[in-house]
């Protein structure tokens, strides 16, 4: 099946959005082995609109269209495509109802216009929005699909998903699940983690492996597709349990986790609190953990010890320890992690002293990183780290390895 | 004059990523009074892309390619665009030769295929590539201009600025600059700003005021047009001075400034240091701060006090003020601004205390935020505000305000 997915909106045109909805909509259908050959942008414009759809109709079967759904004057996608057509467009009673309890549930009147939205082309499949009001629609008419979703993005993703999918599914034939899994990994290259798994990776067609990549992690898109809901998670499964064999211990969470948000959840599980000395972070570590609901039950604080003289005064690192040393040391990282947790009443100390950049600093390259970790019960470590990138990349990348430390610490220390 | 845009991709086409390149160039186009009346996106196949461009000659005189001008047997725009122009391609030596100057500075063997990156349509007018190595070319054949760019983004943005936007006003027998400009606010919302210069904005179309909006900051965009570019910066400038008439107690910088760059120069200029005392904002103030390059001249760190005994025990906020006024409390700002600043030997010191939610703190609602400003100079003062949003919103709104709290520290006090 050949797709086109023609975008209707003058912001568009006028370069006040990017088109996402197509590059949403592209990335799904190539899951379901849809080949999207065009992209479309027209304005809200009948005449220009119907030049669109007549260049598609003679290139593809199915057509899904986003934006143009709504109540002004401008929204025209609906009566355009019902005039080529030669259908009716027809008040479906359920959308109707459900546009006024919309206004109702958000204490608005109701205007006359809003009513066009619940018009839906005369027998075709409602797609129902669950987050807006105009509801989409799909038809199939002389071999070629329609299908016709809202411009909004937050209306018209989970549309898509919940409804737009399923009936192109049923269109193929295939009765499958779609279901995927996302895994995330911190510590290891992208181009490591594919050589380490790259014949796992070719050889699999069920379910797919794609990796993706982004500020100093890398995760694995899993995508299965069966009948059976629960035959699709085993297969996802048995890849799964595949590929932590050979990089497990670069694992360290599904989906949306992120390291700062599965950093939080851990100390939670193990009533654990903590508290962070940062300087070339200058407050990044606890800015990111803090960003979190709930993290008051485990973050105390801490002393962002950007100037030497905090770090001495505050934190107690002896002036010799700076002169000698210097403060992107490890015996620095040591007594900074230390004295903090003491001084903020911390189960666990984190420090993170080194050369942000863009300069070298005490004659330590740009990407020198030390990072403490102390506990009252084991001695304090300090891991040395020579980090690539710039300023922003030595920065967030410093912080996630801290949250991997401390996630080590929690899963050995306080085992059991 | 009517344009088409055709980006040229098959990982457009597969959603790895959005057609950014369309956005910008409808934006450019817009400002230069050219109107683009269609959007298409095609993938790396020439009969399919030969199909676009027929598509698009029947409708647009201006015809802007990005993509497909790279080295691989999958980069096929010119070869498809020859072959229907009729055009020959030949090799351009200054490309040629900037190609190879470009293998030589990057130290790495330029391969037979990086000729065919220099190859050019006869007689088209080249586009100098000064970010990449393909050029870019642009020929008016048949009342038809095509235009051709590369697709990375930065190769193409200034080339398109550089070389292709003139070209396109050459043709359009405009000898007129384009020059623009970005006022930046913070402290006022987009719908009062517009409101109290909306008769600027109506009557004014040389320079056009355009907002824009993000994150509890609005900013106008000044395009001007004159064929001199000193009245073009003269017609920016009258515009600037009647905006800031109006709304001058709001406007903070010009273009990419942002309020965390303007503090920490306003900081080096004035001599001044600053140390912070964090609740709500977990580190986000600091953070922000120690981003840019050359903070730590300014920034000398502060207590991220998150956990109530933070506080106490090392801001020194006596427990009797914890659990009558409470945390969240003008006194508690208060202190924790004074004694931050001591603590961390600092010329100004500042705390963020409040409410980020999601729930409600100390029976104060989610938004109550309390900014505390001390200097030896002056008595403390403390900013109660009650912010809109969520969490996120709420927190760099905070740390925002605090930037606009210390500039206006820094021109009133220490003036002259």
């Amino acid at each position: 099946m050949n797709a086109e997915i023609i975008a209707v909106g003058s912001e568009l045109l006028l370069g006040q959005i990017a088109n996402t909805n197509a590059q949403f909509l592209s990335e799904k259908l190539a899951e379901l082995g849809i080949n999207v050959y065009f992209h479309t942008v027209v304005g809200d414009n009948a005449g220009r609109l119907e030049q669109a759809v007549r260049v598609a109709q003679a290139r593809a079967e199915l057509i899904i269209f986003t934006g143009g759904l709504g109540p002004t004057k401008d929204d025209l996608t609906k009566e355009t495509i019902a005039r080529l057509l030669g259908r009716e467009l027809v008040i479906d009673e359920e959308a109707l109802r459900s546009i006024e309890a919309y206004f109702a549930r958000t204490n608005r009147t109701m205007t006359e216009n809003n009513k066009k939205q619940a018009l839906v082309l005369q027998g075709s499949t409602i797609l129902k929005n669950e987050h807006g009001m105009a509801p989409g629609m799909a038809i199939t008419l002389n071999s070629i699909t329609y299908m016709l979703l809202p411009g909004p993005p937050k209306e018209m993703q989970p549309m898509f998903l919940k409804y737009g999918r399923p009936f192109l599914m049923e269109q193929l034939g295939r009765h499958e699940r779609i279901e995927s899994r996302v895994l995330r990994f911190f510590g290891i290259g992208e181009s490591q983690l594919e050589t380490d798994i790259e014949d796992l990776i070719d050889q699999q067609s069920n379910p797919t492996i794609a990796p993706l990549a982004g500020d100093g992690e890398v995760a694995l898109r899993l995508t299965a597709k069966h009948h059976s809901e629960i035959e699709a998670k085993k297969l996802l499964d048995k890849a799964e349990q595949a590929i932590l064999e050979r990089v497990g211990r670069y694992f360290y969470g599904y989906n949306d986790e992120t390291l700062f948000k599965k950093t939080v959840k851990m100390l939670k599980e193990k009533k654990k609190t903590i508290a962070a000395a940062e300087s070339l972070t200058g407050g990044l570590f606890l800015t990111e953990l803090t960003a979190i609901p709930g993290a008051s039950q485990v973050v105390r604080g801490g002393v962002v010890c950007y100037a030497n003289e905090v770090k001495e005064k505050v934190l107690h690192v002896p002036a010799s320890v700076l002169t000698t040393d210097g403060a992107v040391s490890e015996r620095c990282a040591q007594l900074l992690a230390e004295n903090v947790r003491t001084l903020c009443h911390a189960d666990i100390g984190i420090s993170f002293t080194g050369v942000a950049g863009p300069d070298p600093l005490e004659g330590k390259p740009v990407g020198t990183v030390y990072i403490g970790i102390s506990t009252p019960e084991n001695e304090t470590e300090v891991y040395a780290l020579a980090l690539p990138g710039q300023r922003d990349a030595i920065r967030i990348r410093t912080a996630k390895y801290g949250c991997s430390i401390i996630l080590k610490k929690l899963a050995a220390a306080y085992e059991g």
